[in-house]
């Protein structure tokens, strides 16, 4: 017995479970051996694959907002929220329709993941993590806690980013009309990483493998392998041959 | 069809609709073609315009809570909660009792927003911000992703404030009895500006048209229409002519 | 006449109300007049006593989540989640299976508190503050608004965290096997104060009475009753004399 309400064109696979008072719009797909949390939303096209598990108060498959305001945010035609087998959503956490998530991820509680954003598999979205609309990330990622991903944004296959990172990506700071032409996302490389409260200024790309210290501020692109440290941040040594991403053996399984 | 719990005594404008497991309570007033999502909590003697989108999960009206230890929160009668006409209060976002939000105000997701707050028109309080109580926020102001105000600030019309901007009222960091006389929150003049991951402390004064660099840490007043940058921040330059507010030939509208 | 569901073996004290569309699990106990809230989410084995109040779309006795790629969390058994007579939990917390609160707490809106986490009692634990897992954390401690708690912390009584503070515990920020040996929280001794957006790396000590200044990033163990400030953060003066815990009057009431 569930008190949830699921639309008749909702298609819910075999062994999959449906917890109380959640909502379950029109023709939303869920594939097989879910397990669907308490006071869910899932909203109408939302395609999920097998064995995900969506805990409670999760909301997915949002439809934007659009502020009166906004410099970014327009109409759109948005496709419904794609999630990939074995994802695992957090609590609270709040996905948008056009966000299109591949398999095995992550997303922890009360993170947010907006519209037009792309997640590689195995990914990991953190508690309370912000993505953006319009950003790329990739496959083996990890965000931490409460990092910050600015709109517009590239993070290539394992970019690590650690706690309280910021990012920004408007040079103008909300003023004049040619800000509308130059908002630009930062960029990271593959297995690029970032330190703990560091704040990376608009269309600064991060080499591969490079690092950026714990509360430093990145004012100016990072080469490849390089550790920069500081406000601003300064050059000052290699990354360590032994956390080189090539070292590590990992294989992309 | 709906689940949900409505009081006899609230009342609903015509076309506004209401999702799937909400509860409204006690002398509600709910104005016309409003679209209230699915699980929003909407407490006693909230009052709400017209054309306001309310997304899931949303709470509304909220009782302030007392902690034993708290050293601000007291006991006291507060309004009901009231929402202009035209607001989006987005998704799991918490707003007190006893705030005022004028109209076309967008409330993001997982936002907090505290007794005795005022808001301002069309001003955009950004996904996990925290307006915490007794603080005046202007019109047109935007505070971006996670920014921070602490109790007693004053947001003035046009400021904008980027991600992750953090502020602090007590200069004796829960010591001392005198602190209780001199919390001071933040001052921010028309149009002033601050950066990414910056940092501002208890009872600075940013200057009208001002701007504080990104990660800066504002240990000073900030004179009108300077940038200051660096930890501590220092004056460095004038904002450019062409990022003055009364060049951008906004009207307030 | 309440919506929500109660399972039969759930055990409620006398004068305890329940809101609507609450889902109560198996072997949970609530004692005598608490306060639960909307949408309230209270997993199996979940332990509550006396007086306590439960904020609308809270979930309490969350099972963690496991992720293909996670270092620290594993397969465990987890006792049912404890809380104290008197605490207050906020509005869309999540609170994790296998923590422990002491009496009379209050844990904000939007706070999360994973397993394996003490917490001792009259704590205040912010809106939005994360308590990673495996924290040990005392009793009349403030952590603000925001601030994050890495894994393997340990806070002793009368800490006080401002707002947006940061902590990590990796070294080696996600490279190398030995990494997985050498996770370090943060440990603040007795009447430690962090302020406002400070950064305290991997295993670093905040001596007892000890004051990080706002912004500072602390990269070495910080003496005893010492100010630290900058970046990176260095001894600049002593806590002035009427600052310190002892001079306070306070009782531990």
């Amino acid at each position: 017995m569930t008190s949830s309400v699921i639309a008749k064109s909702a298609t819910l696979g075999k062994g999959t479970t449906v917890g109380q008072f959640c909502f379950v719009g029109d023709d939303v797909v869920i594939g097989a051996n879910c397990q669907i949390g308490h006071h869910v939303t899932i909203h109408n096209d939302t395609q999920i694959g097998d064995n995900v598990r969506i805990d409670d108060g999760a909301v997915l498959g949002k439809f934007p907002m659009r502020a009166a305001n906004s410099a970014v945010t327009k109409d759109q035609q948005l496709p419904g929220l794609t999630i990939g087998h074995g994802c695992i959503i957090g609590t609270q956490a709040v996905i948008y329709r056009g966000a299109k998530l591949a398999e095995n991820i992550l997303v922890a509680d009360l993170a947010s993941v907006r519209e037009d954003v792309t997640i590689g598999r195995k990914t990991i979205v953190g508690r309370g993590v912000t993505i953006e609309n319009r950003c790329t990330i990739g496959a083996f990622v990890k965000l931490e806690t409460n990092s910050y991903i600015t709109a517009y944004s590239t993070l290539e296959d394992r970019v690590f980013v650690a706690p309280c990172v910021a990012t920004s990506n408007d040079n103008f700071i909300g003023r004049t009309d040619k800000r509308f032409d130059k908002f630009l996302g930062v960029i990271i490389r593959r297995g690029g990483r970032i330190g703990v409260n560091a704040t990376i200024l608009p269309g600064k790309e991060i080499g591969a493998d490079a690092l950026v210290a714990a509360g430093a501020l990145v004012t100016t692109d990072v080469p490849p392998g390089k550790i920069v440290a500081g406000i601003p941040a300064k050059v000052f040594r290699d990354v360590p041959t032994e956390e080189l991403l090539d070292n590590q053996g990992w294989e992309d399984e």
